[in-house]
Parts: C-alpha cells; structure tokens; sequence
C-alpha cells in the first residue's frame, strides 16, 4: 500500500488552498459568536415568493425522483419571457456553477482572462482552478473601468472578459449604451462574460437588449438574489446555442435538483412578489445611503441588494467588520484595495435595518 | 462583431456531442409517451423519511439563505457515524459532482483510467470530458472481472480505476475480502475508485471496513437511492484528508443546497425507515428473480433496488423494452453488450410490481 494519495493533476497540484468565501456558519465556529443579523451575502431577507413556496411544498413528495436533466419547462417559462429560443438558454445550479462551466470551456492552462481586481473571487477562483491567467483591472471611481478592461482584454489577447452588471461589491452599473460601445471594444474572439445577478434590482437603462446574433457574449442570471432562493442553488444563462452546446458537453446533467426547478418555476409567475421585493430593496437602500451620511460616510450608488459604504480607511472598515461581528452583525469588507474602506451591506427587512442602524451608531461611537 | 462563438478549449473542442442518460421527460416529449411505471433511473418508489420530509418542510422558510459551503453538520454527523474524522469527508452534489471532481483532480489530458466496459456512463462521461482515456476491461460471467481490471491498471499505468460495489447495471456484488485481494493488486500510485451508491441494500460481507491508513481509496456515497432523496443532489464521499482538501481547491463550495442538507441530516437520524425500505427491496428484487424465472429468463444475483433480467438476447431486450415503453413504463436496457441483453428494472413498491409483471407478461406473450 502507498503511504501517500496518488499524485494530482498537474493543474490541481499547484493550485493555493483558498477558498472564495468563508460561510459565516463557518465564522461562527471559529469565533464563537452567533450571527443575529445576516447582511453579509446578499441573500434576500424578503424571502421567496408564496407560490414558489406553495409549489414546493407541494413537491415535497417527489423527492425521491431525479429532476429533468434539461430543465425544459423553466428553460421554456424564460424562453417566452425573454423571447429566445430554448436553445439558447441553461440552466445550472447557480451562477456560482456557470462561471465554472465557462472556464472549463473556453480556457486551456495558461490562457489570458481579464476582471477587475476585486470583482467576484468565485470568478477568479474558477478562472485559476481550470488554469487560467488573470489579469486585474482596477476599479476607477467606484466603478468598473470599462476602457481599461477593454485594453487590457485586447493587450492580453484575453479569451474572457469578466464584467458584472449591476456590480458586486460596489453595486454600480453601467447603462446598455456604454455596455454596447464596451463590447465593440472587446477583440472579436474574446468572450464578454456579463454577470447580471442583480440585474433585477436595476433600472430598465441597465439592461443591455439580447443579441440573439452576437455570438460572443454569455449572461448569466440566478434565482438567489431578488427571487430569495439562493439555498436553492439554481440559476441560468442566455447564450448562442454553439455555447450552450458545449456546456451540453461538460455539465453534471442531473445536478439541478428537482424542487428548486420547481421553486423557479413557481417563482417566474409571481411578478407582483418580485415588484414587492424590488420596492423594499430600493427604500432600504435609501435608509442606508442616508445611514451613510448621518455618519460622515459616503454610500455608493447601487442599482443592487446591498449598499457599499466607504469608510474612506480600509483600517476603520476592518475595525468595524470586527467590532459588528462581535454584535453579532455579519457583513462584508472587500478583501482588495481600494474597495477594503467599504462595508458592504445587504438590504434587510425594516426591522433589520433598524436594528444595524442601531447597532452600527454604537459602534462607532464607541470605536 | 464576431460571428461565431470565441473559440473553446481543446478538450472541449474535441468531445463528442454525449450525455450520459437521456431523462424520462425527455423521452416522454421526443416519443408522446406519458410515463406510468417509472422503473427506469433506480430511484427509491419507497420515497424518503418522513422525519426528512418534516425537517425539509419546517426549513422552507429558510431557502433564502444560502446552505453552509461546508456541510458540516453533516459531515460531523457522518463522522460519528463512521468512526473517522470529518476532514476524511466531502459532501458534494450527489456522486455525478464527485466523480467530475475525482476525475479532475486526477488526470491530466491523456492519462489512462480504466474501468468495466458497461459501468456507469456518467463516470466515462467525467472522465472524457477531462482528457482522460479509458480502457475497458468486459464483464466476465456478469461481473466486474477484478483480475483483469487489476491487470489493465497495472499495465496501463491507470491513475484511477473505477469500480461500483454493488454493481450497476448488473447489480453483482463482491466480499470486503475480495476487495482488498483486489486493492492489493493495484499499483501503489492508482486511485481505487469505489463507488457505493448502492452499499445500503447490500449484505453486511460487501461492506469493506474504512482503512484510513489507506490513502488510495475514495468511497462515494449517496443519499439519492436508499435514502430516497435522487432529486435533492446529494452525496458524500471517504478519503484522506490531502484529497478532501484537494477537492477544496476546485469544488464549487456553494453547491449543496440548503434543504439538502437539512434533509439528509435528518433522514440519518431515522433507521427504521432505512431498515424499512432495504427489507422491501428485498422482497421486490426476490419478485422480479421470480418473474424472470416464470418467463425463462435469468436473473443476475442483486444487492441493489434494481434487478438486472437477462433475456439471453439484445435485440430481444430491445424489443421488450420499446414494447414497455410503447406501454408507459420507463426501464432501462444497458447500452453495451453482453449486458445489452439485460432489462434492469428498479423495484418498484408491491403495487408497482404487480402492475410492472402485469404488463411484461402481456408484453411477451405479443412479442
């Protein structure tokens, strides 16, 4: 017998043990403390819609059956609503898992992808575990500096650009019009990988028109965030059907489970719930921007469900991350400059908010 | 503007247009067939825990939280169970995640696996979709044939050998001795991949005793076939801790949803259901052994919740399976030969049977 395991893949064998997030279950073990306010994920406190509910609850029984591998009466409710085909459209188990599938496809070892240093560390997390290069963009004014991407994009000869809009952590968005002269910037076999999460928090400019025709974008969506199913794990992507082809090729065919298809499903029907949720989001973003201000901070313009709050000193938001969690307060600082002076904050149910109001003033009065 | 898709990896570019399986519903929708007896994908007709269900149901007012990236609950609870410590185990969207995962953190493009000609497609698929190539050792006499897949391993310098104990799609099984005569003759660099899927319905001599001193073994469980839960996606699996925390590095930490975890847990906690269900597929398996017999065909000799009824003859299986389906019952007809001369039909609940021999009788008295 050997004494030790088998030898790693040579990609596998020189990857750094790093972990996009740490839980905050995991935080929990390790400090001791309880969260009691959970506004550090963008999970939505408002919850999923009563029909989703319904509907799975009604499910329930049927657990025991694989879901549809194709998941073709969602990929046909999102075929209808946004008028493509169904060829055109998967369906996976959150974007977390596109972004995996996208590197897969369109990366070999060593190939060039640019993002922005401190866009999604799952992103940059897939893009270095297939072994891919990354090339960092950094934020300019709060936002995305699309010009720079799109040079760096094209000095590296870039197989994928990395842009999510709205963004995440600044919650900052850009208009269709700027996304359209930004994807006319990109070399033309360079992947646009737009990540519209919280596309359903932005206003109606910030939605980039489908191209059926461009066959050199993909745009990921997901049921996590204004949909409050982020446990659920189940989200989607529009892109050209050579694309979706390929993903047909590498996917875990049965890896979306049945009643989170089902919850999805349910979901989609129920757009006064969603109007509700997108309503409330935007007045606690309000709260929290004038929150912001009371203190001497200023709060990024998000078109997301959570706010940035610039501390202007990345010693002070660590100081008061840590002085929150002791609250019992889970947020999130960013773990790169200059976005580590921000605490990014998910918009809670009013009683929430009220309560980090309470507690966040205490604090820094203490502080 | 481009027009055609930036170009893919080279693997990928490279891989057939496969799946694994084609589900139910979509044979449903090419055909116009609307499936009665579901008997096809060996999923549990016994349903699952209904201390699961209730812990699933009271947590369905939580699907807006994102589930723990690390599974512990779980995990710790599995870790008493088993007597090992929770960094030998990884919990994973069901065994199709872990064999992508094994297979990718194990091959570099082109190295060899090897495998039996006719085992599970979804682990030729993974294996493929990485680059690896597999050699296929035929079953001998309805078995994995040990010697010569020792032997393929040995002389193709394998990195993984793959093999389900119990089998699927033959359902055979072997001893814990056999097994370890069998690690032993494995080179000391090549991963032993055992895959119990099916562990629970076996006899207590198939259960080879965890040997954490044994870095080279992975064992992959499910809670999708027992337990009942195939379309919650999830499943779990024993190594040493280096290969854990290689899984760490690649894995998609988000991916197991919330509720799946909470049913599991719970569904751990009830015995006398598991109890309950391997003591009907028993007695369904030893129905089906008998129905074979009345139609003068042989049973392969199952540990699993599914039997494997040789009519001695491919294009007969393949008659009697499209005159099935033509019926609305959805089995399986494994695709390669010998084992393509074999109908495998999941035990279904008393009633399903009695209706599954109804129409197989009628079915072969037309054929």
């Amino acid at each position: 017998m050997a004494d030790q395991a088998p030898p790693f893949s040579r990609i596998v064998a020189n990857l750094p043990a790093a972990v996009p997030f740490v839980p905050p279950e995991e935080l929990e073990r390790k400090t001791g403390v309880k969260v009691r306010l959970r506004l550090g994920a963008n999970e939505s406190s408002f919850g999923m819609s009563p029909l989703a509910r319904e509907a799975m609850e009604n499910s329930l029984g049927e657990n025991h059956l694989y879901g549809d591998a194709l998941s073709l009466d969602l990929k046909m409710e999102l075929a209808t609503r946004h008028g493509i085909a169904t060829e055109m459209i998967t369906v996976a188990g959150g974007i977390d898992e596109l972004l995996g599938w996208i590197a897969r496809v369109f990366l070999n070892p060593g190939d060039p992808v640019t993002a922005s240093l401190g866009s999604y560390p799952t992103f940059h997390y897939h893009v270095e575990g297939f072994g891919g290069r990354l090339h960092k963009v950094p934020y300019r004014g709060g936002k995305n500096d699309l010009d720079a991407l799109a040079e760096t994009a094209r000095n590296t000869g870039s197989r994928i650009v990395y842009l999510a809009n709205p963004d995440n952590p600044t919650g900052t968005w850009f208009t269709a019009a700027e996304l359209k002269e930004f994807r006319r910037q990109l070399p033309a076999d360079c992947l646009l990988l737009l990540d519209e999460a919280y596309l359903e928090f932005a206003p109606a400019a910030a939605h980039l028109p489908l191209d059926p025709a461009d066959p050199g974008v993909i745009r990921t969506r997901t049921f996590s965030k204004a949909y409050g199913m982020a446990g659920l794990r189940i989200g989607y992507a529009f892109a050209q059907r050579e694309i979706i082809t390929a993903f047909d090729k590498i996917r875990n065919h049965f890896g979306v489970s049945r009643i989170a298809q089902i919850g999805a499903l349910a979901a989609l029907q129920d757009e006064r719930f969603l109007q509700h949720v997108v309503e409330e989001v935007a007045a606690g973003r309000r709260e929290y921007e004038t929150l912001a201000e009371t203190l001497g901070f200023a709060a990024y313009p998000s078109a997301t469900n959570f706010v940035a709050i610039d501390t202007g000193d990345a010693d002070r938001a660590a100081a008061i991350q840590d002085a929150l969690w002791q609250r019992g307060v889970f947020i999130r600082v960013p773990g790169v400059a200059p976005l580590n002076r921000c605490l990014r904050v998910s918009v809670g149910t009013p009683g929430e908010r009220q309560e980090f109001a309470r507690i966040l003033r205490k604090v820094m009065a203490e502080l």
